[in-house]
């Protein structure tokens, strides 16, 4: 037998991080790169974990009083010239659809049918709020309409020259809230209610330690009046946006002429926001926990909990052996875990024992349980905790079924408190530039900066040069007078600043 | 007060069906055109019968086997030339990308760019056999890998030119099965096994009565060996397919090159099938339960099963009269029918009560209850009941909750025996042409009739004649010797005929 490998992903994270990703993405069977250009193939293992992130999502969005529904993929190209920055912004990189007809090209092959030109352009969605406007713009009459909570899941495409799976591609799975209120006050509460949502899912559910903050004017989306984003740090010291939730005033309204009378019988605009996670999620989830032996899953999000591993050599230990896994499993998954039943799988592939211990570790499975002939004789469990390091211990039967929901609610903890000390070690107060450029030097480890500053073409020149953006200045942060460290001039709140993806 | 309308939806179905439908749609707020043509918006209570429908039928899918994932949106179109009759039925009408960016059009507007004309068109999938065939045939190597049972939920696009919401539109949303066999007994068996599941589902969830069936030559999916669908017979005696599985043989496998290694380690085919249901089914169960009132819920896809309308007068009887309800809304939503806790509202809407009341109908709860001040002195709830003529009835408070999981059962059940008394009403058997004209003729009801037949020129030619087609041969048909009405050739089994959606 071959010496296992130090590590199951090769190269490790020091090594190369960027190629270290791709790697633990194909090792835990996540994804893949498709026959088109940008596009990728979710694998069931990946999509798994997709769906156990829009269940619990969802729950949330309904929670706080959303219904979901369904929006054309198409807008025509026209609305994408009614908000003027909206345009700048999603213009210039989206599919253009031009033909409603293939017909053969005279040469064995098919070309688009010049007889089936459309008259205006259709847009592949890059994002829904013209089209989802246009429609609020029939529903709205009065107040007695509003708030409109509206939120959609659904696939948008931005076309992209660089692709990263599940990091940018140029088709992505997302979720698009789109909301109406009668109120500034109201939009602006919804707004910072839904970025409070996102960072609960992140911290609660994928264990992902998050800033909530406010993104400068330059970082805005296009068209808004304010976004607010959640920022999580990676392990490579980069930071990622992974939720944005955008206050859009009147803006959206007056372009799509969403109007309302108000209580005294006035007609006035009404106020608008719109919020979204996507799949990106999913690389942020991958760079938060995983290791150099692959894909870490916080229980919550785990497509399987548990892994139960039959060891046997021959029929009679099979005979033996897979009875009491199979009694196992049904007693572990009638145990409750974060208010649902706990998901266990039994692996009895004709595999060798090593090489499925090995799969399910890079797999990112939170406890994996073998069980052969002598295990079943002391009546005890060997179990694994993916998340450290080390074979694992044998534990009583009984122990086994009764600490499990603990043993994973510990787990999700521990991946939690990790990657907040990593964010610790990895965040500093910063309050000179000399200092701020060697913390962002380009073999510096880099980091969260906290730093005082305005927002200016001199900074935006400096950070350009020095590769790093502004990431948002956060909502707990306190009022403190200080100097902007690119300019000197008077700032009253500090930013956070990273390198980003 | 005006008196209230003999039926709340104008026109009836008997005055004009079509117009009737449409209507229906309207009143029950499920979902409306879009500025896209041939695009609809599905709205809220319409898409929530559509999550309804997602949840139950991938659980089906799960439990035998299948696992979800997610292929591009975007088909390169060299991949519609490989398999003949698949480009034939679908490459026609279809949504044809041909640019990624767009520019000023230097008049203020903008206009695909041509710098940024793609080297080769992509097709918006109209359906995914090809792009995940392309990918399956990266993932099967041997025997070992085999079989592949993938899912997946999502939006395809078909050029339409009339459309009618959820029936025909031109992006609608879908799953599609996918799955590799090594062999053509176990895809057979999986084809048939989906069609079981659909049936399944048809009949016990949506209480939509099918016929279970084989499709003629003529009516296969373009480059399959054998379709097999469930039939559904509407309301205006039109039938509708509600589902189809087919076995693809190994004609797509040899045009995407799916070969895997035997386990005599000969290298050869693979066999795949394909299956799919869409938002069409909303359109079946519309015209399926729905009467002049409006739309009508089987309780198992209802979004609500139960809504509860408090009646008050003023805050003193508001004050008495909602925590009543609250209550009663808690003790409901603890019940359990058909494995899931029982769906309760209450709607408090400041609204004249007929009009809630009348809302509540057109859009097919189940069950509606109201409470005031009288009800709960008698500790009585008055309840109606969708699925029956009257105006309701008091029963009492504790009766009330103990029998609503029932009374739910009793609504599912008695939806499917109307439906199956109408279609037995609107079934028969016939022998001879003239029959068979008469019964087709252009001002008669019609209905399914069961013929023998055997596919041919002259029948084709007569059935468009009639506007009538064959919609399958029942699997449960029963072999007996007859002669084809259209020819006289000697036939086995009858096949169905009827006018169709
Ligand atoms: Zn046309
Ligand atoms: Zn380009």
């Amino acid at each position: 037998m071959p010496k296992a490998p130090k590590t199951a992903i090769t190269p490790t994270r020091a090594e190369n991080y960027p190629e270290w990703y791709q790697q633990v993405v194909k090792a835990a069977d996540l994804a893949e790169n498709s026959d088109v250009r940008g596009c990728m193939v979710i694998k069931p293992w990946g999509y798994a974990i997709w769906e156990n992130i829009q269940r619990q999502l969802d729950a949330m969005f309904k929670a706080t009083g959303h219904e979901n529904a369904y929006f054309p993929l198409f807008i025509p190209m026209s609305f994408l010239e009614k908000e003027a920055e909206h345009v700048e912004g999603f213009a210039k990189e989206c599919a253009v659809v031009t033909h409603h007809r293939l017909e053969p090209d005279g040469q064995g092959g098919l070309q688009p049918a010049p007889s089936a030109k459309l008259e205006e352009p259709l847009i592949v969605r890059p994002t829904s709020e013209t089209i989802i406007g246009a429609t609020f713009a029939r529903w709205v009459q009065s107040y007695r309409d509003l708030p409109i909570l509206i939120n959609q899941w659904a696939n948008v495409v931005r076309w992209e020259l660089r692709t990263r799976m599940f990091l940018r591609t140029t088709e992505f799975l997302w979720q698009e809230g789109h909301t109406v209120h009668a109120s500034e006050d109201e939009a602006l509460a919804e707004t910072r209610q839904m970025l409070e949502v996102y960072a609960e899912f992140a911290e609660g559910v994928m264990a992902m330690p998050v800033i909530k903050g406010e993104k400068t004017a330059g970082e805005r989306f296009p068209g808004a009046v304010a976004t607010y984003s959640i920022e999580a740090l990676m392990q490579d010291r980069k930071a990622l946006q992974a939720g944005t939730s955008h206050f859009l005033g009147q803006n959206f309204a007056k372009a799509q002429e969403i109007k309302f009378q108000n209580v005294d019988g006035e007609l006035q605009f009404a106020w608008t926001t719109s919020w979204g996670v996507s799949t990106r999620l999913v690389g942020g989830l991958i760079m938060t926990h995983s290791d150099d032996d692959g894909l870490v899953l916080p229980p919550k999000l785990a497509p399987a909990q548990v892994v139960i591993l039959p060891v046997y050599r021959n029929d009679e230990e099979r005979a033996n052996v897979m009875p009491y896994c199979e009694t196992l499993k049904e007693e572990l998954a009638s145990q409750q875990y974060a208010f649902e039943t706990v998901r266990v799988r039994i692996d009895d592939r004709d595999l060798r024992g090593g090489d499925k211990r090995w799969q399910w570790i890079k797999r990112g499975v939170p406890l994996i349980m073998e069980i052969g002939p002598r295990d079943i004789a002391d009546d005890k469990v060997f179990v694994k905790r993916r998340d450290i390091e080390g074979k694992g211990e044998a534990i009583p039967r009984d122990e086994v079924v009764g600490t499990v929901a603990n043993r994973l609610a510990e787990i999700q903890q521990a991946l939690f408190d990790r990657a907040v000390a990593l964010r610790n070690e990895a965040t500093v107060e910063i309050d000179s530039l000399e200092e701020f450029e060697e913390y962002f030097a380009e073999r510096a480890p880099g980091g969260l900066a906290h730093c005082h500053f305005v927002d200016s073409p001199t900074m935006e020149a400096k950070l350009k040069e020095l590769k790093c953006t502004v990431r948002c200045v956060p909502l707990d942060a306190q009022t403190e007078s200080g100097k902007c460290i690119f300019t000197g001039e008077a700032s009253e709140r500090r930013g956070v600043f990273a390198r980003a993806y």
